[in-house]
């Protein structure tokens, strides 16, 4: 049976993070027509234990032709799939694909920035960005930030990835959340009121994150602050500082904000405050795109 | 009895902290004749538990008059000292003693710094601080490092705390080290050789310290740095932002670095890699100097 043929006739595309992983069914038009999410992230997955979690999705979603992209293809995935470095394009990602089983399930490469001062890395953000770019969902040439657990700065010119940063403000607001000093007085709700929008300012010049935290429980304490802002002030903070290393990549870029609802509304409002407007894409759409746009070069 | 007299006669000091505490009986001559260290910090103490507490002390030490400081005067603690607003020297600081047993038994106030733009509070480091200036230990004027779970950086203007700033520099490597991306990478010893050094430098200079963070794991992916040297590299990278934050208070000050010397050691080398000397001085003799300077004030 001729393999390329079978991707014309649809295919599934997975998603596959560290905590879980999301498949959506795709139809020889592109159209989704079923998906599901569960937490078999790839960390849940033992030692060898990947055919097997591959052919659970296929007798789920029905036994097509598979891309994935995310984790899956890290060293501690199912195959190593080995970064690309940057530029990096749709037709650069497509040459690198990892076939696990050839014609028929493949992994879409991370990419990798290296110069003589600093390293980065991604992997999933590229299969979106790229692929949205080759979708024509967002500019050829654009500044995409891609919040998260690591928020990626991503600089698009020409269609290529020429460079990008990652900022771990996810992770350490999580962090904060969870185990530090201002435990206590993170467990609201964010709101994108002034507390916010301060925080933001504060983050977008201090430059110095380590020691604005401790000044947000000094100031409840004081009583210089409310106690019900400093949810909101903290993630603001951080997402200023975050700002502040993302808009200095490339100063003058269009912006496209891309992810989930909840964090791209976050720094829009951010990038507002900062005098910038961001365009807000849906990450799922901007995947469900990227995949397609690589799928459909894959024959 | 005159309890005027019992202070002169020798005292109990304890630095009662969060998560540990420490005891030292001193005779009448100020010197340190037995002294113990247990995990009963305030947090392990139960709601009207404290005289219990410090009863036990007197049981191990002797029937002495008790100067405590750091969190006991916290509103978790025993009874909430008020903080003192800097200015604060000796004279302000014992003016504001809280005795929890009048005449016997008394509480060193915390500092707390407040501006239009930012709040901070120290609780156990001003004994230490405002109590060697005191015991001439270290200079009139002079900006102390003070090292720990939050770095203090403290000028000292005229033998008085005129302002000070907090860095989570201890706290955010330990969150680093237990839970983040980075854990494995952070589970060696911390050298201070070259790639310490070149964390400092970085860290002096970068102003990212979120973005950094995963560089360092991204560097060690993609084989640009050693993974032995990640711990050791970001160890510095942490102090450099320190440093950072502290040398803009007090450009041309005098530098103590004052605590723990595995912690001292540290910031001393980082300041050489900053073109600074830093005088250490061991944090459990600036206490003893200080809570002495203070008991001999209180007559």
């Amino acid at each position: 049976m001729d393999q390329s043929m079978r991707w014309a006739e649809g295919f599934i595309a997975v998603d596959w993070g560290t905590t879980n992983r999301r498949a959506y069914l795709l139809d020889a038009k592109g159209k989704c027509t079923d998906e599901f999410e569960d937490g078999k992230g790839i960390l849940s997955v033992e030692q060898g234990g990947f055919p097997e979690a591959v052919a659970e999705i296929r007798t789920r979603l029905g036994d097509l032709p598979l891309l994935m992209a995310g984790m899956i293809g890290s060293n501690r995935g199912w195959i190593e799939a080995p970064y690309v470095h940057c530029p990096a394009g749709l037709d650069d990602l497509i040459g690198k694909l990892v076939w696990a089983e050839q014609g028929r399930t493949a992994i879409v490469p991370g990419v990798a920035y290296l110069s003589d001062d600093r390293a980065d890395v991604m992997r999933g953000e590229e299969a979106q960005i790229v692929g949205a770019v080759g979708a024509e969902l967002i500019p050829q040439d654009c500044l995409v930030c891609h919040p998260g657990t690591h928020n990626k700065w991503v600089h698009v010119d020409d269609g290529r990835i020429v460079t990008f940063r990652t900022v771990m403000t996810g992770e350490l607001f999580s962090l904060l959340k969870k185990h530090s000093i201002l435990s206590d007085l993170l467990s609201t709700e964010i709101e994108r009121e002034e507390a916010f929008r301060a925080g933001i300012r504060h983050g977008l010049t201090s430059g110095s994150v380590t020691s604005d935290l401790f000044s947000v429980r000094a100031s409840v304490l004081l009583g210089r602050s409310r106690r019900d802002d400093a949810m909101s002030f903290t993630s603001g903070l951080l997402i200023g500082a975050d700002l502040r290393v993302g808009l200095a990549i490339a100063a003058d870029a269009e912006i496209v904000v891309m992810g989930r609802p909840e964090l791209t509304r976050l720094y829009v409002t951010g990038l507002d405050e900062a005098g910038r407007f961001g365009r807000e894409v849906d990450g799922d759409t901007a995947f469900l795109n990227g995949i397609r746009a690589i799928a459909e070069r894959i024959t």
